[in-house]
């Protein structure tokens, strides 16, 4: 690559760490705070439980990861000890949001409070053996995978039996939430659930028809011609791309690599706005029109996913083709999401790439996939260019 | 006003409900397509209670207000056939949405479902006076009364007590549903609940220090500082500011009127973007950053209302004022959203103007608010040019 993993390294250590560490800090009620402005301001005291797990673990895995710096740790428990106290309801499901002092606003009716929460409390078991720990993680797991079937529980509207679906985003998950637990459950348990997971992104969700992934299917996995049954997403599919690379890697099943990029690659090609640049949030693959009005908005999750996507399909295949996206996706993304002057990158870009939401956090968008993508993508061009080190020395 | 009642009587006559009249009718399970798409072609066969509940009342409407044509009769009863057959649980609730045949999809957590049930049904009865009509306009009126304290019931996701707050479209759609089933409905509860609303829209829901309508407040009226509280949605007062006019004029309430168009000149001001024409569809009261991605685009029925509401004011006033905007928002509306082709007018446009969408229906834009719009600036302009000719004669 022609990208220095520096670029990056330095990007997540100077411009986007720090931003969190100087205004997300609620030192009055605990937690963090997302909802921050451009600058950092506080605009909103909101806390939500996605938010607050998926923080616990970047600053758990930096710390494990990049360097085990005491403000690292600190950070992470800050938010354990909030979500410990006020996250769940009797029987262990995670709400969905808090006011500032930690009183539940929303409900448990989304399983990703749970997903989310679990790898937090996972990723801070790591640095930091306290049972406790350990065991709000593993039982929020098996409450997971209880609850799996029927995720949103007695919040479910759909009218049973008419039009039974599936949903893409709780395999997806699972499959990155299998790795990250890996050290806390049973052997037998992540095996039987890695095959699983694979087979539900890869033949129930992946449509042959159009080689993209759908992000609803019926039980069986065919086509549902609705609105729901149209919708693509591709950073979502791009984004489990690299998980199932992950899975591949463990596995040492090089065809499943070499399939996950055939799909991310498809998918980017399908999802790109070749008249701006970017990656589009929804596509219906009838092209009909949809119903997201945010369908066209290029959204900085999106595309740092892709780029871990790309660099490590590089690192694993040398694929030229993987290559040549990687660049031009990175000068799209560093060009149009970087804040330069106030660090984090914005979220939210019109379909010409000019911000469309100034903030750099709020209800969805908090210290999780900007920090996540620049540690995976620096590691992964580290490894690239040692090995590219290593072919010039011989 | 210099734009003549004939351009919008024409629209609607030859443009509009033609589209409706071609394209929407379900001859083998009943009920109405609204997935069409710029052609009118069916790209979806669901079917959304909101939107046959709505068509409903478009066609009676017509018939009652237009012309008393078979077509427009038996276009009504054919949605009302297909309602009353698969509509409703057995509790009386609506539906929110079917499959084709009619089998639901989306339980009744969906107040609204009801309420333009209720005005469809109602408006039904004015043109065809079967019982059975009016009866389930009636029993489905009160059913709305008994339940709006709690409109979402078991699928309200809010936690209790930690922050409640309650939202603008109820009372804001009672404004108009009260005068829309006046004809079925005992004068002393009518006229309470005319009071109620009034206050509930007037008082509680506006906010003095910004002059503006808020979506969601405290019980009491007081400001939430939350996303929710904070939320400002500039084509929903416009809307319910043509309602309480609606209002102010049976109640021969002349101070409420012109506190009315106070209120609706002042937020369209505020909504109005200054950079490229058209109407915002969300803005922040506290300028925050919003969780509505979709917060910059210019929305149909924000900007028929509109006309709506400003060609009412000039008639009950003679205000200036909404002369000038009428003429303004008149421009921009027939520029951007009408379609000379294939009739009917587009619904989704960015910032910019341009089409985002190009269906001329789907989940939430059916046959109403074009035509309802069309009808009402069309009466209203007629009658503001028999006042002027009034005027020259003597």
């Amino acid at each position: 690559m022609n990208v220095h993993h520096n670029i990056y390294k330095n990007e997540l250590l100077n411009h986007v760490l720090p931003f969190w560490e100087a205004h997300s800090i609620d030192q009055t009620h605990g937690g963090y705070f997302t909802c921050l402005d451009r600058e950092g301001k506080v605009y909103d005291t909101d806390k939500f439980a996605w938010l607050q797990g998926r923080q616990i673990w970047t600053f758990s895995t930096m710390y494990k990861q990049v360097e085990a710096k005491q403000e690292w740790l600190d950070m992470a428990r800050h938010g354990a000890d909030f979500m410990k106290k006020h996250g769940r309801d009797k029987l262990g499901n995670w709400y969905f949001s808090f006011n500032r002092n930690g009183s539940p606003l929303v409900q448990p009716y989304n399983i990703f409070s749970d997903c989310f929460a679990a790898m937090g409390f996972g990723a801070l078991y790591k640095i930091d053996q306290q049972d406790e720990y350990a065991d709000i993680a593993t039982k929020t797991f098996q409450n997971i995978l209880h609850k799996r079937n029927n995720p949103k529980g007695i919040y479910n509207k759909a009218y049973p039996e008419t039009r039974p679906l599936k949903n893409f985003a709780l395999p997806m998950i699972l499959c990155n939430l299998s790795l990250e637990m890996e050290h806390l459950l049973d052997k037998r348990i992540v095996d039987d659930l890695i095959e699983e997971v694979i087979h539900e992104v890869m033949d129930i969700f992946y449509q042959e028809e159009s080689g993209l992934i759908l992000e609803n299917v019926a039980p069986d996995g065919s086509f549902v011609n609705s609105f729901e049954g149209r919708s693509i997403n591709p950073g979502h599919t791009i984004e489990a791309m690299w998980f199932i690379m992950d899975l591949g890697k463990r596995l040492h099943n090089k065809k499943l690599i070499e399939r996950a990029i055939e799909i991310a690659l498809h998918t980017l090609k399908t999802g790109w706005d070749t008249e701006n640049g970017g990656i589009f949030y929804f596509l219906d693959v009838k092209n009909s029109p949809m119903q997201q009005l945010e369908w066209d908005q290029k959204l900085w999750w999106v595309h740092i996913e892709t780029l871990v996507c790309l660099a490590k399909a590089y690192e694993l295949t040398a694929n030229e083709e993987c290559k040549k996206w990687f660049k031009i996706v990175h000068e799209y993304t560093w060009k149009h999401f970087r804040d330069e002057e106030y660090g984090e990158w914005f979220g939210y870009l019109n379909r010409e790439g000019k911000v469309l939401i100034p903030a750099k956090g709020g209800k969805w968008k908090g210290c999780f996939h900007i920090p996540r993508g620049l540690l995976q993508v620096y590691k992964t061009l580290e490894k690239i260019e040692e090995k590219q080190l290593k072919t010039i020395k011989f």
